[in-house]
């Protein structure tokens, strides 16, 4: 199934006329003519099935057979994660958190960042290439980059979880209970978060997890987070 | 914790003489001083530490303060993968699956495969990195690539998974029994395994299994896999 996206799709909308980017995919990179079917999604749980009307490579249009409104199928995972040095680690963090669940991403500026300067735009073109290609209809939330201070006395989940490589009582993630609750894991630098930082977050209330025995880099472990959580729901689903 | 490989290594060897590329990261990279001590792994459970004796960039050598022989500490999970048609994401799967943990890897060529040809120099070379940089001790074994056919054939491990994206009966990996055995699973090319190779591999007592309900791209479901039985695992353990 070829899935598309535009976000100001709506169910109502008859006709739909792509730009620039979306119409060149359409004719010159997959090659469709007119009379095929496509899926579009806005990201927010449309599914917009049309047939070509038009593969004009700068302005192709098509025409509504059928419309399917998914509802939100997974529980909300929060992964705020310090942005790695190597912009190729955060871009692979985006299209893996997409594509095996994630629903919002806040970059965080810690006490050990090395990156402080992001492209939001291309970081959003990574999760709807990520959406497209898992087809699914629900873009995560991309949050503007906030300091860990900042973000850890506004925002108030119902699980709050830290992973860090610090020695010490740490939970194992599968030990934490209640795990389809509203769940946030803060995911620190390639220096690891500071111990000022460890200790804001236990006053606020967070829980020390570890994500295994190994050290994980950055980016792997807000991949291992996600999928993690995800087996850990789908456990609990089928007790 | 800085560490270091050497295949050659022995629990046994007084002192070690690096070579070219180790001596230069060691010099040159982490700017390491003589005095200063050292950890180095042959990949085989070795744990070696030594202290500098020179830190010259060509010929940097250690003498041993401090030997451990690890055991093996993690199950057999071994992932057999077609490799993608990008390099850098076989890379990635590469790198990922050994910090999460992986015991053997198989390339494998498929019905759908579009690459045929590696390099298995530099695919060691990406495991004897992210051996170093989550700071183990055993480096997991990447087997030649290999037809889907023979590989089948000719290997029998106690629990046969084949995870693809076709519809039809298939099992949650959290379904499987005794995750505590030796496991092959099978992950095909961007296409997917052929009807053909699906049917054969039922033939010979693989389960089809799902990783998720998306669709996950190869290398991710690579990863996937590794992360997901790490996690079964380390919950069966708690039970």
């Amino acid at each position: 199934m070829e899935l598309f996206y535009n976000e100001n799709l709506n169910a109502n909308d008859e006709s739909l006329i792509f730009g620039l980017e979306e119409s060149r995919h359409l004719s010159k990179v997959l090659r469709k003519k007119v009379g095929e079917q496509i899926h579009v999604t806005n990201g927010k749980g449309l599914q917009w099935k049309g047939i070509i009307i038009s593969n004009d490579f700068l302005r192709a249009s098509l025409k509504k057979t059928k419309v399917t409104l998914h509802q939100i199928k997974s529980l909300p995972l929060h992964i705020a994660i310090a942005p790695t040095k190597s912009n190729d680690r955060l871009e692979w963090f985006l299209e893996k958190a997409t594509e095996i669940g994630v629903s919002h991403i806040t970059p965080l500026i810690c006490d050990h960042s090395e990156r402080k300067i992001l492209k939001p735009e291309r970081m959003k073109k990574i999760l709807v290439g990520a959406l497209k290609q898992s087809a699914q209809y629900f873009l995560p939330q991309l949050n503007p980059m906030i300091s860990f201070e900042k973000f850890i006395k506004s925002y108030h989940p119902q699980i709050k979880l830290l992973a860090h490589c610090q020695k010490g009582n740490k939970t194992a993630l599968h030990q934490i209970k209640n795990l389809n609750n509203e769940i946030l894991i803060m995911i620190g630098p390639e220096g690891d978060f500071s111990d000022r930082e460890i200790k804001t977050a236990k006053n606020h209330s967070f829980i020390s997890i570890s994500l295994g025995k190994q050290r994980l880099r950055t980016e792997t472990a807000g991949i291992v987070a996600c999928s993690k959580v995800a087996t850990l729901r789908e456990i609990s689903k089928i007790k």
